[in-house]
């Protein structure tokens, strides 16, 4: 079997060092080149924390680097800039985009699944790459149409600015999708300090803890008559996004089409 | 809509008291009849705990209950004994079955099979109702998908005799069915004190908590690269059954068919 | 050793019932008599549940009890109303309280405490027996000393009226007692759902979870530099009490002066 | 109130560096200088990843460097080889030691105490430096006391070579000094795959997890009737220790006198 060819734009950043390591330590991937802001013409051997690689170059242009390099995949961790052109552009040059990169617009994504089409090319854009955390939102939602109770307890370091985190309200939409709207807890029960009964989202409850040492951390708990059911997701660093890219690589490669969301390629 | 008439056998049992409760505080749900090897011809409400039922009758023949009283599915919470029988008798008599009891042999599972199909009726086995408990091992088989490395910790009161639980095997069972079998832990690993990593099952290792207080508990470890998650139920009590007996009962009607374990009816 | 002699006050309530089940089961305890509202003149093996329990007086005065029976400790589990005047004169019976009624005035501890120091007798009054839970609200003050940030979550049933409960507070007020107060968090934070950090004591935050299902459930959280520190207690049915009046009876016959909270006996 | 001035022996290995930090960033602390084994006469901020550092010269002799440095706390993280010589010496130049290093024999832990006792010093040294994993074996040692039946869970990556951790023998060695032993479970338990049970320690039961992803993990779990207590430590990188050398470096300036263990200062 071949190696998948792969160019990751964005490698200095924290996701995309993560990716570099990904690659370069998988048996069947190879990376061909990487896509930068700076440093064209030079190697990435030539950067800080890359000395141990050899062989790729970095290019700045996106078109000049796909004309030069043969590429199956293009791995974007950059931002919602430099995101839409380089998903785009790698289509056009028939290269797969896997794409780790938010705030694509709603033209932006329809734009992508009618280019896929024509094309004939998978495309993956997935705002979470954590198999894990994918994995829990994925079973809360099936759980969901078996217990109706649920309350989300998401737990994160004490810099974390927002409360509930984004992974909690995106869990508690997924399974609002399911679930028949309902009001838990008691009808009459009563906060004697205001807030302790959490955030509300569809009748669901959301509590967000901040606690410094904590890394990100979330548990949705289901009840029903004399049992409970836990789903728990703790993510301790950074790597744990590159067990997803590695699926996507693999299944953009496998599957044509327009693919949002990574809970749609995990069945 | 009409209610689902309902006969339950085995009234007196754990199991069956809470089955009584189930159906006679469930809507559309209707008991006319229990089964039962002692007071034919009495009331239910004649005998301790169930004062408060009114208008069901205990027989202790089968074949004249299920001819006198209508019914649409029989639950059956008797002994390996009885259950045969009963399955066997009530498809006859186009009754659906759903039982909880254990021990039924290969012969006897496709000659249901079989009966099933000529009758075109619903009848459903399962050895676990508690919905909670069979998500988790669902869950874990498809999360061992993408995370081979799995421990289990269950935790049991400490008059648990056997070690580990059946529940523990069946879910190590289930994701052996899907994923390489893998060693785990480091291949040099050396236990100071015997016992420590626990029972191995297909690389797998399975760990058995014993101590006063506990009911039934389990969760199963997935870990990878910077992140691990978690599945985990809690059984507080027998009441945890009934749940999913509610959705046999419920699928039994709507799909023909035999079904052996409740897993195969969530989805 | 001799045994110690015990009348147990309000042997038919649910605390009552585990009660009269500890001291008949304990080696070193022996059940004199019973105090009750009703049934004078009975024996306790005339009610129901009680029938294999022997020669046990029931009284409904409390001067004619502690004429006529011999005892070393009176455990009240009875009312606000009956229990000030239940634990005075077993004290002037020089018969030693263990109780768990709550709703004492300052004015009737104080008296307590006077006649404890006259009579060089033990007293014993407890809000909350469950040893598990004591201990949890004595490490969390405990380590406090070491970590500043600490977050409550605390898990019941979804019949529970009061958010927070009793214990979280209480565990709360323990902990602000030792600690500088601090608001944790980022001081920036922002709450895109109201309620999401949960209630505010002290700059302390505790979250209340309800579900069906769940029974008693409390964790203190702690989180430093790369490190959390989790204390939790589950309680799963009254008979988690019992270890706690056990306790105290031992206590109480061996350390005259008066005692508030089961905290100030565990050491 | 003049800083604790310091010197740091090791400050290139990885507590070191963490050691480093703290001390430089904790208002009434002082780097007045670091040991090493090499780089006699530079300074600190020539070295990689201490840039920033001013004014830290760099000793190879400890002698020299205590002649000629004003300190009062020596925070020594070297090697068994080292470590017994940099505590002599400073106690012999009136400087107190906190020391992370292993390895002492009983000898030169009695002459330490001797020497402390002579110059009216402290000194401390310590294992494990993580405050909260102290404070989960002590709290576990006091739980004992009430609660006979324990089990202890510990989770670790799975590069980990031994099990059970040296932690979950310390914290079981802690707890069979203070409980009667007790063979635990039921007396006539069977395990189906040898070894579900765990490690056997007087009477106790350990179980050694080992996941990839997981760090340094650990909860003790004690149940009796009706309800369990759980202590769990969590430990997510090396800052954790830090809180720890901080309380000795502010303990041994107040107390003279040689401890061993970081549980004997924690009250």
């Amino acid at each position: 079997m071949n190696p998948i060819k792969i160019i990751i734009a964005g490698p200095r950043g924290r996701m995309g060092r993560e990716a570099v390591n990904l690659v370069t330590n998988t048996e069947h991937f190879e990376l061909t080149a990487v896509l930068d802001h700076k440093f064209d013409g030079m190697m990435l051997s030539d950067l800080e924390g890359f000395q141990s690689i050899a062989n790729v170059p970095i290019y700045t242009d996106i078109d000049i680097c796909l004309q030069k390099i043969e590429a199956d995949v293009l791995i974007d961790l950059t931002t919602p800039e430099a995101g839409p052109h380089h998903v785009r552009t790698a289509l056009n040059y028939n290269v797969r985009p896997v794409v780790g990169t938010t705030g694509f617009s709603k033209e932006e994504l329809q734009e992508f699944e009618e280019l896929c089409k024509q094309k004939e090319l998978g495309c993956i854009i997935a705002p979470n790459f954590a198999i894990g955390a994918v994995l829990m939102m994925k079973f809360s939602q099936l759980a969901a149409k078996y217990f109706q109770d649920v309350e989300i307890v998401e737990m994160h370091h004490d810099k974390k600015l927002d409360a509930p985190s984004g992974t909690a309200v995106k869990t508690a939409e997924m399974i609002a999708a399911v679930r028949e709207a309902k009001k838990q807890g008691h009808p009459n029960e009563k906060e004697t300090i205001q807030g302790a009964r959490g955030a509300e989202y569809d009748g669901m409850h959301i509590h967000s803890v901040r606690l410094p040492g904590l890394i990100a951390h979330q548990q949705v708990m289901f009840g029903s008559d004399g049992q409970s059911l836990t789903i728990r997701h703790d993510s301790f660093n950074r790597a744990s996004f590159m067990s997803g890219v590695k699926v996507a690589v693999e299944t953009v490669m496998k599957h044509n089409g327009f693919v949002y969301g990574l809970e749609n390629i995990l069945d």
